[in-house]
């Protein structure tokens, strides 16, 4: 509500036209319609379509389960991400369309299909043991609407392996580089590609990794510019970062 | 070199078309035209346009205005960052239409135009502290022919500040959030925008802030999805990426 | 009181100016009074009616249930903190009272009923993997004899859900904030509301999270005056500073 | 503007008490004075009284004088801290009441005298290298209306000069504990005190002080109950926080 | 393939000995075999002899057998690392000879024996604990065809120890180092031979070990020329890095 | 082999009592007898009576086994740390003598009682929590030969407890001091007793205190002279450091 | 004395059975006898004798004259430690007799010569770097009464430099080991003597040495018995540690 | 003094031809000759011709001149790292032969020209802030006769740089690898070449470089076998490191 139609409003009173109970109403709402707060719902708004995302981690069984439950009486469709099988198998009994990566560790609802971006986003990784956070990217990419594609096993030690699928990489609107240990495959990509990289580091490799942080360190002090960097082992973060990038007109 | 293009040289040999030296020679060069290296050289054909780059830091006077001085052979518009007044006195030497922004510590040479793009790049920062940041960002962002705009001293403490600015926000096709301290700004943006938002901690603070760690990693977790996060107080990094995806189409 | 007191204090008895029993009286409080000790002993006389707190995290179940078992011979109230299942059923054998809160892992025995303060603590949280915390910081509040309210799952990836608990939150005498990943939470509350903040840091998240220092470090470095910190996950910490203020007159 | 008073307004209109321009007028001002945003801004016309607070340090010196310029036109009381001389002299030259505390880098200014609180916080130090904490803390304190007694030099390497002071500390609303090194002094005056205790820890000490982590890290595990921890040097955060504690009724 | 052999090649389809499309075959390969990326490939061909090696850890067990399961129809010589005994019993399935080392944790697959280098590696460890890690560099070593000792339990708390076996120590051509705690046998070993000595931290220790980082650093650190370092627990690069240096002409 | 002996030695050859073979087969061994080494040598026998010490962690049963069977032989006392009862079940059946302080993880075997020291090493911990790295210390203490006295559960955060101690505690020749969390007990006893104080930082804590790290840091800190340091939990360490000092003539 | 035995006291006096004057004696000593703080005092007493100690960093140039002015109105001897030749001078100008030592940055001020002791201090360090801590220990000791050896530039790169000197180090009742980077000369001391080893980490070294954090740990995690550690650069307080440990009798 | 020298000495007394007293005094200074410590001595011996290195960083201008001025006197080379200019005018005083780097801050003093090696190190370096630890590194490889190449600024960003130097880099034997920020360029070469690799992080970077520790951390923890590492800005430890290998036969 601009300051125009609160002028007509205002006169509708005046003129008989709105009674001072249908204005009130009005006007009671108008922090939630017109103002930080309506815009926050109007934001929420146009979010519609996009899934509802239930971060499992450090949540009983029984809440993801009552979460879901509600959730699902909306319509919109539905992420679970860090869950366990035991998460799933109580889902799957109130949704029996609930998909579970196991590997990914997702839970996912589609209560309606969204038709795949014609662009893609390109999920690279460096290793086999990357793949969970690969996962991860691409169920978030898929439930959101991207095309992606997965390009793994290309890390560094080997670069040819690397430049024999650099054409697909470049195809990419963004890129996802997925490593753990020391992360040099984000560098080496940035500085290949004249796309948006978003780095994730994983907390695969022992010792001086530290859990992740040398390939998190790494990669934020990468020589190569249009890097940026999400969380350790953060899929979702990178796969829903790179969806609002891909679904840009 | 194509498939095809490789068949006809055959024949040519076959046919007595061509000789064996000849198409030895040409064969030999081969990497170096078809493949991954030509690519990498493609790659970098398609960025002419694009501003050279330099990270002054660490480099002697000298040497900065020797980089200059062959680079301005060459039709780009220059940045330099990180660049101290003394290299910028040696550049405008050798080149009088060098620009110098004090607070954000960039040199800048326009060789050639860039028309402003439509969409913007929303610059957001907590705190008069984080100036410079904003500068290196703005710069970089200008350079690479992009509209920006800052809109700074938005910190949460004082939170109806950010929100009587949200609009302009809201209306940027990237958003770039830069904070020092305990970096919540990021996460409080990416909960109010549709859009990806480039977080930029920033070594602003003292004691347990450890030269802008608390800003980096309470941006790394951030709660609000959609944020990645470059390296502290790297207001290139940002400004960078953050063109990549305000000129998508 | 000096050694010139002292002698005409004796000399007073010797005298039958003062009986047995006055001296007594004066000279039993001499070291209890007129030093550290004393005062320290005045002070946890003070403190009946304040709960004995067990930490019961690295104590056997055997060593939980003697010191519960020592201290329900006096008249307190008693909370055990970290407390698992098996501890609290052998508490239990010797306290039919005995309570357990098996999300905030807290035993409680309440001997005498306090009658619950008029102001209140908000018990503040970004959300539901906090809830231990929650809960543990709700228990000691409640133990202490203060009126406590629990306002969840308000995080600032969706700052309207905190914006419509507000009023709540801005009517407590002191606030207590807990949040884990980036701990926004701490710095956007203590921007809003105009009493003093105790702000709790979790360990939920992963990666750079670090077991929580992510948000301690955040809430340490907050832009927001009036915000102080406990350790990560100290809910017990939070709810005993925070019934201090609570209680004050 | 509660629902009783907006039906009023509206009514106005309705029956031409009030013309549709001055309604627009005020509705328009709607939010920031009976909503969300409105109550941020009752909440600092609460606050009026309060001193306006500027963190000079990465400021410039004009900065600092501009910011002070603008304030001296509103009515409240104003405090510079981490502030340096030249910028006090800066400020000097604009208002002449304004007074630097050298050791304690604060610049205050007095609009308006307040009259002392009638209880009082104690700022405990354990040693000379932390006065200029304890400065900066008593400076918030005292222009924001707080009686403040300052007991410096009570480490625990001689713990009978605490003791000896032990009765003023004790008579404190609010006990603001400052050490370096090991900070031990905020575990045993927790120990001692029944009154919230801030601590603030320094960056005194050297090697494995690690810039004041030593003493950071123990005030945050401290094994005494009601004590809450501010940033490293905070001097500022725990006189703001304190002083709310002791305005308390 | 060479120069010459390319020469060949062309003469080939010149002389009508090879037909257009089995030259065209062989050469769309050519990027893998003659050039940068053959350079690779050939840089691969010249470590025929060289093991395949598989880093076990975050694999699954049947990922490890399919990876196997491939390499074994190569004829190299098979390295796995980090695998426990559920993966070598899922290997030993599919291929008989298939050895495990279980202190250090190793899977071997000899196709082909190497003869022993005449020259040794030392393998000096401090202490009964580090041997799972000399284990792994000593597997590492021999398949790699080197002749290796194992010279353990050489701690510098019992120096005599280490003197009374440094004649075999100085007789190697390159030496490896393990210790964990303090790392101090690096710097004594570095400081009593004139041979390069690649120091590997473990995580042996407890406290302020910190997962290895006290012995890291302390060999990072090391005050004798001539020690370069490795991960903690690296057993494998050590072994590797060693073996390159032992076989140099 | 001493000066003296040498000379009998040299004139028994050249008086031909020796011929010159068997003394040079003497001489040979001179190193290990008589000089550097020897003096490593002598050093071990005047150790004689010390108990050999074995840490058990890292070790497999059979190890821990074999190395006491080895040991039983030599007449030394014996003293294993960090054992299971896995390990001292193993030990027990090859000497029925062999006693398991659970609490402390130790196996101890006297195989020559040693009269206890008239001094006496005082053993100060703050929590109920510390107790097992009391145990440790203990029996190094005892198994050395020493009087050791426990004063256990007198944390700082009531301090009366320790005042009620202190007696005991200044007539000890030596003090170690356990404590976890902020470790503020060790600066406390530091500044109150005269005697070299041994601090030992206990793991005990959480959050902030990341696995002992701000005790240690606080105890190497201190502002109390007169405190070293020793690992974290590393109680005997402390115990064998504390038996040197307090057997000092 | 509890209340039973005041009892009968204060009637003994009534009774006439104890004189006013015995009474006073026992009753005067009462709070200064039974309790803490007495005993601190006589524990003072015994420190007559010992001097004064400033740790000059952090103070002014006047805080110490002041201090200093203050301290030799005392018969103890002075010692300030990490003192710069501006505060020297400031001292000097108030007490003719006070010393600098530049090197180790002591001012010291002998008020009484006190004998020096038959058994003597080593005090080891390990390059040329290291001299200031060796020299700040050495003034500690020396104002301490103690008989100081040092014994410099014995680092393990040169292990034969070490044992050249072994002698003189094994004749100490106690031995300081000083060393930078990864500090693994405390190990082998540790090993090679039976004697109580003070060790001192100091800050030289660049990169992975972290300020002194590489040889801290690596003494800290020492696997040679007998060795702690005081804080990185801390010459006074291995100085003042190793006093005590020397003059036991 | 071996066996057979032994023998003769022994028949030497046997037949009189030397006394008893000679032959003691001979025996005697046996460890320093024949054994143990005789065989550190021999070691030395053998590394005539070696450079006597001088660490200057934490050495005084006297010191560092005074060191130069003993060692001149034997007749090796002589090479000072971290030298300033005013340590170089010191030395080029008493040696008119001193040579300067001041980009590698190395002083070198040529007593004898050693010809260089054929096989070569290969140095190659991320970007032009590397060239100080590049000159270090070289410096340090020719004074100890190796033929070294240097190949600079072919950082990963832009790999193409790199592999139009593969070459180069593939003839060496032995290549060091000298990179800031995220250190991939080792990663990288390790991946590429089938020679050992030295790995050097660098300091050079900002924000989360933290020093060095992102390139250290990635280096450590690189997918590339035969990497070693060596500590931030060690360019001599490198150079020495790979000097040994280059020289090996």
């Amino acid at each position: 509500m601009n300051k125009e139609e609160l002028k007509v409003l205002l006169e509708g009173i005046k003129n008989n036209k709105i009674n001072v109970e249908e204005a009130l109403e009005k006007l009671e709402d108008l922090p939630f319609e017109d103002l930080g707060f309506a815009k926050i719902d109007n934001f929420r708004e146009l979010r519609v379509g996009y899934p509802e995302v239930i971060y499992c981690e450090g949540k009983t069984v029984d809440q993801v389960r009552d979460i879901v439950k509600y959730m699902i009486t909306k319509n919109n469709n539905i992420l679970g991400t860090r869950a366990n099988e035991e998460m799933y198998n109580a889902v799957k009994e109130i949704c029996i369309d609930a998909e579970y990566n196991k590997l990914g560790r997702t839970i996912t609802i589609k209560k309606k299909e969204l038709p795949d971006t014609e662009s893609y986003i390109a999920i690279v990784a460096a290793g086999t043991s990357d793949l969970p956070v690969v996962e991860e990217a691409f169920e978030t990419a898929k439930i959101l609407g991207n095309k992606a594609i997965k390009i793994t096993d290309v890390g560094v030690a080997g670069i040819h392996r690397l430049f024999s699928r650099l054409d697909v990489i470049r195809g990419a609107k963004v890129v996802i580089v997925i490593a753990g240990m020391e992360g040099a495959l984000a560098s080496v990509i940035g500085g290949l590609v004249d796309k948006p990289v978003i780095a994730v580091p994983t907390s695969v490799g022992y010792g001086a990794n530290f859990g992740g942080l040398s390939a998190l360190l790494a990669m934020l002090t990468s020589c190569s510019a249009g890097v940026t960097v999400v969380n350790i082992d953060n899929g979702f973060g990178a796969g829903f970062s790179a969806s609002m990038i891909n679904q840009m007109k």
